[in-house]
């Protein structure tokens, strides 16, 4: 966590190397692609349930949760144009990293939920911007619009935490579980994902590659 | 089970009782549809997630459930406009009941949860049909709308159950499946919901009416 972050929010910046193997292993970052935004529709769709009378949240989750699986068609559009098979992957360290350190009781789990939306979010944003130089044409212009989606997917996640956080000190809160986000996104991890640490394996260009 | 359902793929139609109390009872149905507009939503994600490597079976279904938040959220909007306020309701028999019915094994489940797909959509279709003429004038023409969206839904899940039927006979086992729809969607039924059975207490005004 040496490097100072260019983003607000995060606690510290994606190690380089990350963005090394994902020039390289770009295949494999597009299947998980699609995964994260699937998983970020269901997420939203599972606090528009958790939290169904709170119908403010609700709509705006919903129309999130659209815009979530828009970008899934779209990275599904681009695996089939650039003949990237459709692999099974099993799941980062990252979501259940993060989940574990949501608090259980109400309110105080909304407002850790809807905190690291907005990490994650702003994760996913600094992600695509400093994969944008590094990948072949089509997915770079691709990304470079993800990141501006990114951007206000991660304000809207904090305004709503922030308009819900009743007598909480939010902010203490959103920098602690930024600590714990910041961990999973840059110590040494043996799995490459959209959401992995520093890459300890050697890049290698993959079979599909 | 007396009356002739107009509806393809049904078996039995929505007995008259439901909808006299659906014109009655209008704004608990309101707050059910917003539910299971939610619920449609989710069910489709799920199947995304199960079966993933269906590349176009997820395409499909993410549009679908793209369409089924917009309505979700176009509900809200009516709850809001027609002042009708959120309350929690316990949920229907009716997708528990369908559940039941889905065989476990793959590729049979795969089917079943299409084929169930296609017979919700249907038996929407059918109620939003005949409640268009029960209604007060916003909520009419919404309905009206609705109906044809979801008769392009059940012809999609048709389609996709279809598409994916291998060696088994699908219209024998709709057949089947819409047998164990009909039931649940007509029998005698204590709660009031959107895919309720046919009302056991006296229609009465609530509440909130």
């Amino acid at each position: 966590m040496s490097q100072q972050p260019e983003f607000p929010l995060l606690r510290a910046a994606t190690p380089e190397r990350w963005f090394e193997a994902a020039g390289e292993r770009w295949r494999e970052l597009l299947v998980d692609h699609a995964n994260c935004e699937k998983k970020a529709a269901s997420t939203a769709l599972s606090m528009m349930f958790a939290y169904a009378e709170d119908t403010a949240l609700a709509e705006r989750l919903s129309r999130l949760a659209r815009e979530e699986l828009r970008h899934f068609e779209q990275v599904q559009k681009y695996m089939r144009e650039l003949e990237v098979p459709f692999m099974r992957l099993a799941p980062a360290r990252y979501a259940e990293g993060l989940r574990r350190a949501v608090r259980t009781r109400e309110p105080r789990r909304r407002l850790d939920l809807l905190l690291c939306g907005a990490l994650i979010e702003a994760r996913s944003c600094e992600r695509f911007v400093g994969l944008v130089p590094r990948l072949p044409s089509p997915l770079a212009q691709f990304y470079a619009g993800l990141a501006r989606s990114e951007a206000r997917h991660y304000a809207l996640y904090l305004r709503l935490a922030a308009e819900r956080a009743g007598d909480e000190d939010w902010q203490r809160r959103l920098a602690a579980l930024a600590e714990v986000e910041a961990e999973l996104a840059t110590a040494p991890d043996p799995q490459f994902r959209f959401h992995s640490g520093e890459p300890t394996t050697r890049t290698f260009r993959t079979a599909a590659t």
